[in-house]
């Protein structure tokens, strides 16, 4: 026979902590405490299969779950020695809805029912404290009125009103027993006017109707709107907890209070908490009392001169000190506690896994490891890896004053302090002159680069997650809050309006791209300081993951950052984020006003050398490790200049006029830029710039190998959609490292593969791998093309699309695994048939996040690639996905 | 054994038609009619499998094969009484390459072959022509010099030149015998000293030359270039012809001419050709001298004064007669022939399947079928579908006189004359006043719709073809040259600049967008005249074809038409269209301006009644036929206004200032509009919209249902990429659709589907079709997002793409079948998983191209749909698909 009704309390219980899913999380945990013999009041809970045998029966219940009910609450009256309805002696329960998912929207708590008018006189003399009496009872009418009768919270605050109106009060506290008892008989007079009958004086029916109140709430609109929202599947449905009441704010002998069973913001490993003395577990939220601490050593830290409970309540404390040991050694994790001490006498009232810190997080896991509570895979498995950004970026000092301005995106963690320039140019030469400086745009674009690289901090008034200035920005590691739609940016008079408060350039502000705050003035930072506790956890990570991590950089600064983050390689150079260089671009530039092959020969001469040593450092500081290196793939436009006189500076360096390059520019305009003249296709039109690219990364692979360094470039072609595209650019590549080798008298360990970034190229796998080493999966592009979603211009949507419900989650953040990840997987599946041994890796923005990782993981991977600054964070991804 | 030499003369052959592959297409046709019996020089053919003997064993030949050459040799030496080297009796032979296909870049022909010192006086008495003699001895040393023994070309023409300067001569034809003599000695001399051995005198050593010449021309560089860029298999290989000799050129009794067996301009079934008397071949193709008709039919009709053939010859002609019979009889198809008189007697040298005009392929087919020669099946395979576009537009009068003034791309079919307009507004302006137009423009853009509309024809100097003008045009069946770079168009002074000349707003030009062409003034056209042969064939077609086919079309006119040309329902009325008549784009700017639901909703209630309106029409026309309507597809921004006039009338009709409008403008801008906030994308950020554009369709199909019309309305949803987008925009369609039916009291028979044109869609074609009635293929969109092509940048590279091969077709023009296709089977083949009767077409561009409907057809799809003036084509080519 099926049992509806699970009993806890008295040191037993018919459930424990790993029946969630029947009993709801909050049912599960008291149960386990129950069984584990801690003080926990008495009650039951009713099923989940209750709610849902309630819901599909036209809100009635199975046969005999009423009698169950009865007996359950039977026991409790036994245990406790009191009885539900009886003035002399009362019993009074709180009613709370417990699912397996945490679920606003539905019916939350009922406390002290049970009262009535003649139980509320047993209270007022059990406690000795009529006013706490009354003020129980108007509080339960007020409750179970709004929440189980469905009448209006308004008409209860209203009478309140009047009645302080009237007395000439103005808080609550002011009001006496008498006051009270006046305004319950405003509330009873009221609720039955609003329902045509009086309010339930009998326990059993208020019962009863609380438990229906509940179950119903489960399909209420906004829960089931919710549910659809967050993928939670009806069936799941609540339980329902009844549990004897019990007091903190009966008298001095009264506490209540929460507990860490370690420091959730260091991870010390030392009994952290607050408590107030006659007092009830809101007043602690609240706020409006200060807490005390729980131990003498956070008060003497904290140098606060209210006693903690350890000298107030030492025996309640000892027992609590027993149940901390007693809950970690059970739970095996950091645990949040709820108590409430009744008379002297200490009352669990909940347990559950406390959040913490990354650091913390960090802390305890490796001290749970050092103290045999859990082992490496549990510690490793412990730490979001989300989280790791906290600590891997500066951080706001939080005793640090802030002026608010506005919000914006948090697109680049890490807090950042500057002096406000509005365009590259200043942010360079502000830089020139050591000032820092944090760069502000309407938006930025590929000609901000040099800006971008010397400032501090980026703050943009448009663009989303993904915008050019949020992505360059997180590969940067440089910290970015983006789409800040408050602050009107005006580049003539270099200004930023704020509510008609104007700053200027110059002017100090402060981003934090962890958080998307724009404040005024400096506020302090503090520096990430990575822990051994850290270095040991990733030494674990390294042991255990299986997929590699490599990191998207191409200046030496990244390089090494990502090396020292842990990276095994380079898995994107962009070739072109060189080529913005203020020395080189006027080459690129003339190279792409060329009219004439000769025209530009010279241009790629000129750049040869530059390209050269790009790559000679990049080999030195990732010697014996490899580095993929791709060839140019943005259309050309977007290195042309767009201010008349950079026109002019390129016009006199090519020898034409202005016009000229204003023509070519219109020539080279473009509707669709991301579908258009780019990638490879530039590599088939000017076969002369992959030469000139191909002869760079080889002339530096000589120059290396003869200085004794292990070199292992990978030329990538980017864009590939066709077989013939591949093939014929190889030859070119191939052709280069033959004529280097034969120059230098070397012979070069290189490989030629390709971007997987268009659909057909995933689809047309088999024929690229039978030329392609290798495929790095651009998920990117492979994301914009497969749901035919520009980056840039997805951000006028896409937050409405997640609103609505009609997208999860962005999938330029976390693959699309249904369509993206789709072809990710058909790719590696036919590319093997023709190259079993194909090495695949995957560069996009996705290598840095976490879910996709596992995806990748799964799906055979050989790596990821992503920003330096996330490289530990794909670590520790890579390590949980292959745990999992 | 292998047999590598097949016999052929003398009334019988070792071959026939059908060995193509072995013998090649002239050896098989040589086998042919000499198995028939006809008069064919005796000669024999090397198979293709020698070829490749020779090209895989160091070019050496199998084991015997001398010998069997040398077998054969003698057959046609004993046949003719002649023999090889004989200078009293002798036997002169060509040698011609024959492959599978026709393939230029191979040695072609040697003529003459066995001619040398001795044999040419031989040639002289038997001919009792000794200039004719030395004249095809100097040929012979010509040709086998530069073909066979790659003695450059220029060397035999200075070597003439000298010996006519020294003569004081200027034709060829002013020698005298002793005159080429010179020459030929002249020859000799410098070919020894070219190649430092004699020119060969041994017949046998000329004919093996010869033979290897060939067989080694297969692998040359040119060759294998053309059979990449043509997918032609390298194991093809080549045959080699060595045939008799017959000369048409040795007296009045001799004669060379080709001969159609039916018109091949008209279809007529009666001879038509030309001859010349003695004459060779070239001479006929060569037009120094003028051929006279065959017959006294075409004479009279071309009202010539030189006598035909049928009264010069008339025994040759009856034999000819009695060849033209006897071919078709057995071709069952209109041949082209070649023939030549020797002294009085027929020789046939080549019969091939003869080209013709589309009419002629139509009246051929057709009258065909009547003379039980073919069945239908086979009259309708025999019409090129891509040909029928010859005949259902305006043609230029072939006799007219044109002045060329530039060639762009011939971007839609058919030839118009106009006076030229520079912009839309004055394209209707001059129409208004009774003109007609050609709308001359860089490229046009949706603004320039209405000018597209009323412009008998359309030309711009930018785009490719499928720019915006380009595929508007061939929609609206208007004729259009696209990118015709030469000219140069200024807006502001309203001039085309050619070569200097310009030409201004007003001055009439004649356009072909069948060719290209652009010419000034007013060139006479024909209009298209259907003939009955056409309905016969097409009746045919209809009872044939197993997928349906339907219009693109949007206005009555273009609905009108596509029914008259065999529509069978309307497969895309595009709603966006309708928006931009100049009385409706107002309230839609207002529309777009919008900052609130109030005022949104005003300018919907203002377009509403015209919406209805545009459908109500459609419904009448397209009666008892399906109509697929596609919701709003574009972005906004491309609604609105570029000129500050414009600007201006919208922000007075909006209520607004022109600031305001302006800002909305930037707001909407996009960087990739192709993957930005347009299709299903405004349908969930402005759902009212697409309710509106709901009620309007079913306001309409309630008033035609109360009219006692049949209406099938079927709603597309753009863009789809997710299931969600669907589900929610479905909602707001049959929620729109109930509402109508209570308020008319009607009940309305509609099915709701969803454009797949996104990758994505494809991959989750299941999900989707829980919820969707059809899938109607976008094949443009899905184009340029599985290969992330944009159809308006593409141009700037994929000429060279295909110039280079890695691209052989347009993937805008014929569908990508390995890339584009597979998502489309993919996407059939799941979503019949959830609904296995889902309604499947396609409606992008490559619904009127053959080669894709018959990919379409395969793929199983229920419809195609294209432009209403490519219906017939599209017909056609399914016909021909199923009976593929």
């Amino acid at each position: 026979m099926t049992q509806w009704v699970y009993a806890f309390g008295e040191g037993k219980a018919d459930g424990n902590a790993a029946m969630k899913d029947l009993l709801g999380g909050k049912g599960a945990n008291l149960a386990e405490m129950s069984a584990l013999g801690l003080p926990v009041p008495p009650g039951f809970t009713l099923t989940t299969d209750a709610c849902n045998y309630f819901t599909s029966h036209d809100d009635t219940y199975p046969d005999g779950f009423r009698d169950d009910v009865a007996a359950a609450l039977k026991a409790v009256e036994k245990n406790l020695g009191l009885n539900f309805g009886d003035p002399d002696n009362v019993l009074l329960v709180s009613v709370r809805s417990g699912s397996r998912a945490s679920m606003p929207g539905m019916m939350d708590t009922v406390l002290n029912l049970g009262l009535n008018d003649d139980t509320v006189a047993g209270l007022a003399s059990a406690s000795g404290d009529e006013r706490f009496a009354y003020d129980s009872y108007r509080r339960f009418i007020q409750m179970y009125g709004d929440v189980v009768l469905g009448v209006e919270h308004h008409n209860f605050e209203d009478i309140l009103a009047d009645a302080k109106d009237k007395l000439g009060v103005e808080l609550d506290t002011e009001l006496t027993a008498e006051n009270w008892r006046d305004v319950i008989e405003d509330y009873m007079e009221m609720v039955e006017g609003e329902l045509g009958r009086p309010f339930p004086q009998d326990p059993e029916e208020q019962l009863w109707g609380a438990i229906d109140a509940v179950f119903k709430s489960w399909m209420n609109r906004r829960a089931r709107t919710y549910r659809k929202l967050h993928d939670i599947p009806e069936d799941w449905g609540t339980a329902v907890n009844v549990q004897a009441m019990v007091f903190g704010n009966m008298g001095d002998d009264c506490a209540t209070g929460v507990a860490f069973t370690r420091d959730p913001a260091s991870g010390e490993n030392a009994y952290y908490g607050e408590y107030l003395i006659n007092a009830q577990g809101e007043d602690v939220v609240a706020g409006i009392r200060t807490p005390q601490s729980l131990t003498i050593r956070e008060r003497e830290m904290g140098g606060s001169k209210l006693p903690s409970m350890e000298e107030t309540m030492p025996d309640a404390f000892a027992e609590l000190l027993a149940v901390r040991a007693r809950l970690e050694k059970h739970y095996k994790d950091m645990q949040d506690m709820e108590f409430t001490v009744q008379q002297g006498r200490l009352w669990m009232l909940q347990t559950r896994t406390g959040k913490r810190t990354t650091k913390a997080a960090i802390k305890i896991a490796v001290d749970m490891v050092a103290e045999d509570l859990i082992d490496i895979s549990e510690a490793i498995m412990r730490i979001d890896p989300g989280q790791l950004d906290q600590i891997l970026h500066p951080t706001l000092d939080p005793a640090a004053e802030r002026e608010l301005l506005g919000k914006g995106l948090p697109a680049s963690p890490g807090a950042a302090s500057g002096r406000m320039v509005f365009n590259s140019d200043d942010a360079e030469e502000w830089t020139g002159r050591g000032e820092k400086v944090i760069l502000v745009r309407i938006e930025t674009s590929p000609e901000d680069i040099g800006g971008m690289h010397v400032a501090k901090g980026i703050l943009t008034t448009r663009g989303g997650m993904t915008s050019h200035a949020a992505v360059v920005a997180r590969g940067m590691g440089t910290p970015c809050v983006s789409g800040a739609g408050t602050l009107k940016v005006d580049y003539t008079d270099k200004t930023m309006t704020v509510m008609g408060e104007v700053l200027g350039e110059g002017d100090l502000i402060t981003i934090d791209g962890t958080s998307g705050e724009v404040m005024k003035g400096a506020v302090a930072t503090i520096q990430p300081d990575l822990s051994d506790d850290f270095d040991t956890l990733m030494g674990w990570v390294d042991d255990t993951r299986t997929i590699g991590v490599r990191a998207n950089a191409e200046t030496p600064t990244d390089a090494a950052t990502a090396r020292e983050f842990g990276a095994e390689g380079i898995g994107l150079c962009r070739t072109e984020h060189m080529f913005f260089d203020s020395e080189r671009i006027i080459h690129v530039r003339q190279m792409i006003i060329a009219d004439t092959p000769e025209s530009r020969a010279k241009a790629l001469d000129a750049l040869l050398p530059y390209q050269r040593k790009d790559f000679t450092d990049l080999f030195e500081i990732m010697d014996g490790l490899p580095v993929t290196i791709r060839l140019l793939d943005p259309p050309l436009h977007e290195f042309l200049p767009s201010s008349e006189s950079d026109m002019a500076d390129v016009a006199k360096a090519a020898g034409v006029t202005v016009d000229v390059v204003k023509a070519r520019a219109a020539q080279l305009h473009e509707f669709n830029p991301m579908l258009g003249h780019r990638g490879c296709r530039l590599g088939l039109t000017y076969p002369d710039i992959y030469e000139m690219q191909a002869r760079a990364i080889f002339e530096a692979t000589a120059d290396a190998v003869k200085a004794g360094r292990t070199v292992m470039p990978e030329v990538m072609v980017p864009l590939v959609a066709l077989e013939a595209e591949f093939t014929v650019l190889k030859n070119v590549i191939d052709r280069t490292a033959k004529q280097v080798e034969k120059e230098h008298d070397v012979t070069l360990d290189y490989s030629v593969g390709t971007m997987i970034e268009l659909p057909r190229a995933a689809l047309r796998a088999a024929d690229i791998a039978k030329h392609a080493e290798f495929f790095s999966f651009g998920t990117n592009d492979l994301t914009q093309t497969a749901l035919g979603l520009s980056r840039d211009d997805a951000g006028a949507f896409i937050q409405i699309y997640r609103e609505q419900g009609v997208l999860e989650k962005d999938p330029f953040v976390s693959i699309d695994t249904e369509g993206v990840g789709e072809l990710v997987r058909i790719a590696i599946e036919r590319g093997r048939t023709s190259r079993p041994d194909i090495k695949l890796g995957i560069c996009g923005e996705h290598g840095g996040d976490p879910a996709s990782v596992k995806f990748f993981h799964d799906s055979g991977l050989d790596y990821v690639s992503c920003s330096p600054y996330r490289v530990p964070i794909a670590r520790l991804a890579a390590a949980q996905a292959a745990l999992a």
